[in-house]
């Protein structure tokens, strides 16, 4: 293990991590709010709503009233000025339903002087919901729909119509106030119509795909559900203004600062990564393997979410493949490194955030008699990670913007 | 399909094999060739032999003497002052032995003054072979190391010790006349005592290796064999100079090149790749959309040699895979594409060289009832991309230096 290549990594992914907390997300997207002359409201919705909520406030010092709904057990203290709710998560109970009643409520009657800061996070869905028929029928309905195979893309589609708040419909609830709509961002590519359903999105699915939909998997329909599919979603809001931020696209921004920073010139590959883990740690490593003779020190950074095919039943997550699949590639190469690490402390159902090897990786673990393909056929990785010193521990950090990838070159 | 980025494709793929066809890859090594004052001769070997002959009697004019050995069917005309041999490959035959044994006589007694120029590309294991046993005994003693599982490494290690060519020993032969070794790569990352069993290339194997070999799989073998086991390949050839030349590098770089000149900025990614062949496309779709938004012209260029798990029956190859495999992920993205080649015109048993996709061909192979994942998941790619003019097809194009795959972006 090469004790400097090991102290880079720590910096960068734990530089990288810092940027996308929540607070520091709502710090940076908070710099360009200037909210109108009339009331403040706060509406924070998500797993990290108090903390978003949190954040908000220590900036702006004080609002004038405010809802906070997020998941059992996740209110750290009370907020002053604001209502703060635990509900149902992932599925939404009455809790869900009073606390979301509470935010309609409070932006009722507001005038065009009146703004909105609305903080939405991952976990929305459930715990943010109006429903516009009989919360048993919304049940019965989803239950048709999962069990005939309808995909997200269509469950979505029937469900933003039979809520008072998805699909745009809480930020048309908001108007003539306006909405400053800061998205912690937890899905690729930031579709801001899916995140939590997206209460202040504007809705691509039409009312035309919404009964096909239901025509195609013979759903059986109340009378006043079909009328509400009938009924078109908001498709502008001009009273919205949105900022996405601790998406993986600030995360992979955070690790190219950092890497600057060590003296590796950052390369970004992308930031949208969603290949099979083992290849992506295969080609990381013949990028470094190429570039091994270039003489600057490099940094190739990739963010995403790949993908783990399951055969075996061992311990381990994709972090951890990708890490061990670029040991080979690697080996006897002084000065190279490649590590992976969920955003969020953790990958897989293990405790390790992720894997690290370095040039001597393979040595060591040929020495602990593990067989790089052997242990990834199993899905395995995480215990040959640890008897070579290649798990990442961090512990849960709070925030969760997918993964992020770094090959590193130091010369 | 989108004009522009096709033909910016042809360009790049012709442009870029041309670099590695045998003449132009001889006439750039021979740039640096300066014989010496006294005999010049010259030797070829491999299945590119007599082409590599055939540039370097074009630059050079004449030589003194020479033995070119080829496959069957590969002499395409007599060469003025060479002795042209034609021989068994994969397996080595009577010919083959009886045109090495020319080519040692040739090189027999020579003084320092004199130079020998050795041309050699893949296939020369089977066509270069001097047995220091009898050609039964040595074929029997292949076929028991096939048996038991021995490995490429393995196998080399032995029949190095068992011929009197192989392993630098050609080179040795040579000496004390300066040996030019010009070698035609196909092999990853230029293992010179690997392609066509390093003639004159410095052996790294060991004899307490081939003798551990030999011991671990029970090898039944003659006095002879046995003894030859014990004796140690050459350690340094200090006559020999060598030009690796139309490797996959300079695949990748006459890429670059070309891409720059039609108004990208080109980055090598590797030129080393060898993950699986659909994340591969999948990661450099990735790429693109990343960088989509950049607003300068990019090309991403990896060189190697992917590969590919059968699930299926169907009919592809790995460059067909790579690029079908991208489709999804560049879908709607204008200027971009995504394209894979085999260098020398064939991908898998097929009749293409590869398989091109830009940001129209996931809406088109939609429409043609195509789904990305099913096709792949039946290894089916090559009707798929010929519904949408996505097949690359070259013919045979006289060199074999690995993939080529280029990720395209037009602004």
């Amino acid at each position: 293990m090469e004790e400097q290549m090991r102290r880079d990594a720590e910096a960068i992914l734990s530089a990288s991590i810092q940027a996308v907390l929540p607070d520091q997300a709502v710090d940076r997207a908070l710099q360009e709010f200037h909210p109108g002359p009339g009331r403040l409201l706060l509406v924070a919705v998500g797993k990290a709503a108090w903390r978003m909520a949190h954040a908000a406030l220590a900036q702006l010092g004080r609002v004038d009233d405010g809802v906070v709904i997020t998941k059992y057990g996740h209110l750290e203290a009370e907020l002053p000025g604001l209502r703060c709710y635990e509900a149902g998560h992932p599925v939404p109970d009455a809790q869900s339903f009073r606390a979301t009643r509470q935010a309609l409520e409070l932006v009722k009657n507001l005038s065009p002087q009146d703004t909105v800061l609305f903080l939405l996070s991952g976990g929305g869905s459930a715990l943010f919901e109006e429903p516009l028929i009989p919360p048993e029928e919304l049940q019965q309905i989803t239950r048709q729909l999962l069990g005939c195979g309808a995909d997200i893309v269509e469950i979505n589609t029937i469900r933003k119509r039979l809520s008072g708040v998805k699909g745009g419909r809480f930020a048309r609830a908001c108007a003539p106030a306006r909405v400053f709509s800061v998205v912690l961002s937890d899905i690729i590519g930031d579709p801001l119509d899916m995140i939590a359903s997206g209460p202040a999105a504007v809705d691509h699915s039409t009312s035309a795909q919404a009964l096909a939909i239901a025509e195609k998997y013979h759903l059986a329909l109340s009378e006043q559900a079909r009328a509400l599919l009938k009924q078109e979603t908001p498709k502008e809001l001009p009273n919205v203004e949105t900022r996405i931020t601790g998406s993986v696209r600030e995360l992979c921004a955070a690790a190219q600062a950092q890497c600057r920073a060590l003296g590796y010139t950052p390369v970004l590959l992308t930031d949208c990564l969603c290949c099979e883990a083992r290849a992506s740690g295969s080609m990381l490593a013949s990028v470094l393997r190429t570039h091994q003779g270039d003489g600057t020190s490099l940094a190739y950074i990739a963010g995403g979410e790949t993908v783990v095919h399951l055969t075996g039943d061992g311990k381990g997550g994709r972090n951890q493949e990708l890490a061990l699949a670029a040991a080979p590639g690697i080996a006897g190469i002084k000065g190279a490194a490649v590590f992976s690490v969920g955003s969020d402390g953790t990958d897989g159902p293990t405790d390790a955030a992720g894997g690290y090897v370095d040039g001597d990786s393979l040595a060591a673990l040929t020495e602990a008699g593990c067989q790089v393909e052997e242990v990834l056929s199993r899905n395995d990785a995480y215990p040959a990670l640890q008897k070579v010193g290649g798990l990442i521990l961090t512990g849960p950090t709070g925030t969760n913007v997918n993964d992020l990838s770094v090959a590193l070159l130091r010369r």
